[in-house]
């Protein structure tokens, strides 16, 4: 390919664990290609962009690239700037001032739009042109891949506060309520079910946004669990609707806001709390707690999936290969082509752009409370290897002797 | 010694991340020494004591016994139960029955009473009896101990997430609120100071209970480093207070069951809500969030300071040397001897007790909104070694073209 020029890479969206492994990836390989003069990373995602504050990350030594890639949360900083066709235009002039000839964005499906809508402002005016979205999403909701780097490192972070809230209620029994990301997909919460070992071991119950949430249903759930070990624990994910399509959440934020005038702005923290009191309520079960997980999925530092790590670095990789290498444009999926084994594929960004993958019905348990083993057996390798394990003393009971 | 007879081992009060260490320490110990005949474990703490449900840990393997240890929260299980005076009578009719002559109490201030009044009651029976209180708190708030075993952990933890609220923060500019447990003590909401690294890295203010807790200052606070660094990362102890001594959180808590009319019941979140509703409003930032760590921080398995779990393992060990070896009743401290280096000392029961330590003045900032280097020195050692630290690249700037 003769096509000569720089590189320039952005991250948008929210944080991931291994957004960073993308990006040193594709840096490292666009290194390897005589026809690419410098390599810049906009700052802020496309607003860094449009502003032109770009980094050059020629610059960078291979030692610190590494290290960074080993940081969670975007590195050149992101944005959570949905461009139009005006803003698109923008991102072009300043991508044509810089001779950028190859364009990389790492982000969810608003990024990959944001890809097309550049590219075809290339071709409008015949400017040389290689642009390839680079995945990344802790929903794991992108149409056409297996999952998504980010979602592996962030199953592992659910997958260890579970098998924690697990331990926890056995100590000290009761009902345990983790509140899980994913406003439309249930992939995050339903990665809760890797925290299961022994067949007591919760979570007991997987509330996903795939299946309507009925609070009637949850309190008779959590009665039958509770009777039957003592203690309940329950993955909720954030984005539980009613039958009406209204997210649980939503509908609690709108009566509160009333109730109390205006005065309590209402968060993260309410539909757990919510949860806990109605299951306080109908079922008089005291010790009843939750947690709402938040930013910490996405954010931790420390928690890192091996796989979803060294397949975030070959995404990046790929992308700058197949631009630079091969001359196309498009969106990078990764495909499962074993057990466990996956490989990369180029497709039109209008395939991936603006497009919400959901749980397939196989991963959905019948009584829309948990997930299935087909789940599981897909989760498994993405969270990584070695993942905590729990254990229990096994020694025999001691003869009472007084009563 | 010759006191022969059987151990029993016990676990009370919250979870920690190394609760078994101190469990397996004092189990492995005890095992040395040929005057112990049983080695029992009573469940759910006190309530396994006098309701005679035991386990015999003298079967157990060391394999399985190794692999408990490296597990969070209290594999006997634990209880809330802090029994008085009638109910630690049975305690010792049971342990009577038993033949139990030596006790351990894995717990914080409540269970260093609950031996010492069992300890009184085998006195007075003239009943040869031995009793070591090992100590156990996320909280850190024994008197006369350096720190407790489990705290270690909880900080790394807490500065595993502020690590990570940091990078976020940076990524995606705004305010991020992170409340961290501690109703007296602020130990761990302060041991966030780990998380720094580079002199713009938060958490930029850290509020703690030994101080007022003021919502005017807060929103100057907040101001004043969202104008600096155009984000601010804060770590708040759920125990704050105002002026009048009580807590933010319950103030809260109860005028908004007033205005929901009891629909609502609050929990968790609600002070982490609460705090971002205040900035919002008197700020005008628009970005602003709030994680309530909540049990995470005491059950979350994977995240061990390796300092923390040495320790716990040896306090327990110690505890049954004290007792078994040496014939001695009485609570294990942790004394810092160098640094880094500790030492055990065994003292009174009474001089543990009910008692509860707060954060030292020279550990606290003149502003009352951070703490003190004293206190990172103090902190460092506590959190383990390889704690993960954040990378940032180092490119300079490309310079403009367009503008």
């Amino acid at each position: 390919m003769d096509l000569n020029g720089n590189v320039l890479i952005a991250q948008g969206g929210g944080p991931t664990a291994v957004i960073n492994q993308s990006l040193i990836g594709a840096v490292l390989e666009a290194r390897r290609y005589p026809q690419v003069e410098n390599i810049y990373g906009a700052i802020h995602g496309v607003e860094g962009i449009v502003n032109e504050e770009l980094l050059d990350l020629t610059q960078e030594t291979l030692e610190n690239l590494e290290r960074v890639a080993a940081t969670s949360c975007a590195a050149l900083r992101s944005t959570r700037v949905k461009p139009d066709e005006a803003y698109c235009a923008k991102i072009f002039q300043s991508l044509k001032a810089h001779n950028v000839r190859f364009f990389f964005y790492i982000g969810g499906n608003d990024s990959s739009d944001t890809v097309r809508i550049v590219n075809d402002y290339a071709a409008k005016e015949h400017y040389s042109f290689r642009a390839v979205h680079i995945p990344k999403t802790i929903d794991n909701d992108l149409v056409l891949n297996d999952h998504t780097p980010g979602y592996g490192s962030a199953a592992r972070f659910v997958a260890q506060c579970f098998i924690g809230a697990n331990l926890e209620t056995r100590a000290l029994p009761g009902v345990y309520i983790g509140v899980v990301m994913g406003r439309h997909a249930g992939f995050l919460a339903a990665s809760s079910a890797l925290a299961r070992k022994m067949p007591d071991d919760g979570p007991h119950l997987i509330y996903l946004p795939e299946r309507v949430f009925d609070l009637d249903k949850f309190s008779e759930d959590v009665l039958s669990v509770f009777n039957r070990y003592g203690r309940c624990v329950i993955s909720v994910s954030e984005g539980i609707s009613s039958a009406d399509g209204e997210p649980v959440a939503t509908k609690l934020q709108e009566s509160v806001e009333r109730d109390a005038h205006g005065n309590v702005q209402l968060a993260g923290g309410q539909l757990g709390d919510m949860l806990v009191d109605h299951i306080k309520k109908t079922t008089g079960i005291s010790r009843v707690r939750a947690d709402t997980f938040g930013y910490l999925q996405r954010s931790f530092i420390g928690c890192v999936s091996d796989t979803d790590s060294r397949e975030a670095r070959e995404v990046g990789a790929k992308a700058a290969h197949f631009a630079i290498a091969n001359g196309q444009t498009g969106s990078i999926t990764i495909r499962r082509t074993g057990d466990y084994e996956t490989d990369y594929v180029l497709v039109d960004l209008e395939e991936i752009a603006a497009k919400t993958r959901l749980m397939p019905d196989e991963y959905i348990g019948p009584d829309h409370n948990d997930v299935t083993k087909a789940f599981i057996d897909y989760v498994r390798p993405l969270a990584g290897s070695d993942l905590p394990e729990a254990y229990s003393l096994k020694a025999p009971r001691v003869p009472k002797l007084l009563r």
